[in-house]
């Protein structure tokens, strides 16, 4: 038994988490694939069951209430109790909330929200750490829809990005 | 309030988590310096407390008695209960083992060991996603001495580093 | 005496070689310093004297008219008669070619443009491997205004830059 | 016509320049291929032909008067004029000197030796910054015997590695 017993499901939905450099285009862009959440994780995954879904694949400004309808069906719908959502951070907390209101008083899953303030292309370890530490917290939530930013993991309604500064404070 | 609400105490050993390239030697030497770790968890530190602590700075295989007696001293000294400790990964066992048996059936600490097994300086994923988990992780666990590494976090005795393939596993 | 005997004189406009990502704004910005370049070129500067100047900062796009005039007096008042400048590479053949009918007949000066397809601050390789090839011919051309990206040192004139692959080619 | 108009030819013999980690042994080793080289230069590749050979493949400390013959035997061989000869930085001048012997007064081949102090799969730069330059400036070389380290470019007894600093010096 390891103290991650749980199976794990993350859902990438893009954001800047995920964001490549395209040389033709000349910007970086969301790629359609998880090649980042897969590179963050891949060492945790020899020793923890992680399942990862991708969708949307959005900049989290270009994301809009069909796309958050479509979050949370998925959410919904797979069996896995507790959920890792990479998200672009500008509107994390909005989709939290429709999350959290989709699910109601009688919700019984513990769904994580993260993401990075820097590509994993382009700088790892704030993705990484962000990333895992989602994963090492999730199964000792109550259910419940969180963020989990910069060291901290906290009811999504409690922590806030300060754009000042880009990191997630408490509120 | 966050998730991760106690301090937390990191106490880094060296090993190969914090090997550098020396130009002039021309080979990986374990700096007495606590930048790997530093750099690992910039971005965590943030939203939890964390204090570091350096000591014995030494491939673990170069470690002895009086290390690890060392080792157990500061241990015992550190006023938190929460601790993580970076060390090489080939005597990880021996020193987890020897720490065990010196704190004794009335330990309130949890004491996790983590480590690399590809220097953060040449590649910062695996070791950032270690220690993110240790960290993590630790104040979940009851009193005790724990490994965690790719992905898991067991009992020191319960998970061993398997040579061939240079992956932790349950044993 | 060295092959590369002449002091050679680094002009740096900005362009894609010197972008860097801001957290803040989520965007790629052309920072107004030279620390791409200094970087890409620390261990070649021990033995060959290179002087960097820096002007304009920006997107090869967004240059118009008055920077291409500031760039040619820039060219003409500095002592070196070998030059390498650092352009974006979506204009630098018509910086090349402002710069080639101001500077006339009686040019005395080697000019070498160069660039890159991707951000040093992402991928330094090509981006230190366009410049220093550069910085390595200039001494060897004859007077005149040339661009040198991905292998090919040709007159401007002679090269462009194939924007379906991304690869400048020979005309 | 580019600058570079002539076929490069180089010869990987491994050194530090090529050195990477092996986590299950937990040092670095010299790898029986040519990734690193044909990493620095994939974007020169583009432009100009360069052909890479493969051989002896170890650490310049390790290398024995049968790999020097080797070495000379396969520049004799080759039918570029132009070589590049990548080579580890302790003994490079031993190798130049033992070519330039064999080669004799006749010889019409122009050979750079270079290498790095850093390896290419930990730090790209310096790596690729030697092995560009070398195979920038070959071809406007007189048949000889080079080394080319550090923004240098000069007959192989004319400089000389600094072992208390790490640089290539002028002798």
């Amino acid at each position: 038994m390891t103290l991650i017993d749980q199976v794990i499901r993350i859902i990438n939905t893009g954001g800047t988490f995920n964001k490549r450099y395209d040389p033709l285009e000349g910007k970086l862009f969301v790629p359609t694939d998880n090649l980042a959440v897969e590179s963050a994780i891949a060492s945790m995954r020899h020793g923890c069951e992680i399942k990862i879904s991708g969708t949307i694949y959005k900049d989290s400004l270009e994301m809009d209430s069909a796309d958050r309808d479509l979050l949370c069906e998925i959410v919904t719908k797979v069996a896995e109790k507790s959920i890792v959502i990479v998200h672009g951070t500008d509107t994390m907390d909005k989709s939290a909330k429709a999350l959290d209101e989709w699910l109601g008083k009688s919700n019984d899953k513990r769904v994580v929200f993260t993401g990075a303030m820097v590509p994993f292309s382009i700088d790892p370890i704030e993705a990484t750490a962000n990333l895992v530490m989602s994963i090492s917290s999730v199964q000792f939530l109550e259910p419940g829809v969180y963020i989990a930013m910069h060291g901290r993991v906290l009811p999504y309604d409690k922590i806030k990005k300060n754009r000042e500064i880009g990191i997630f404070e408490p509120v």
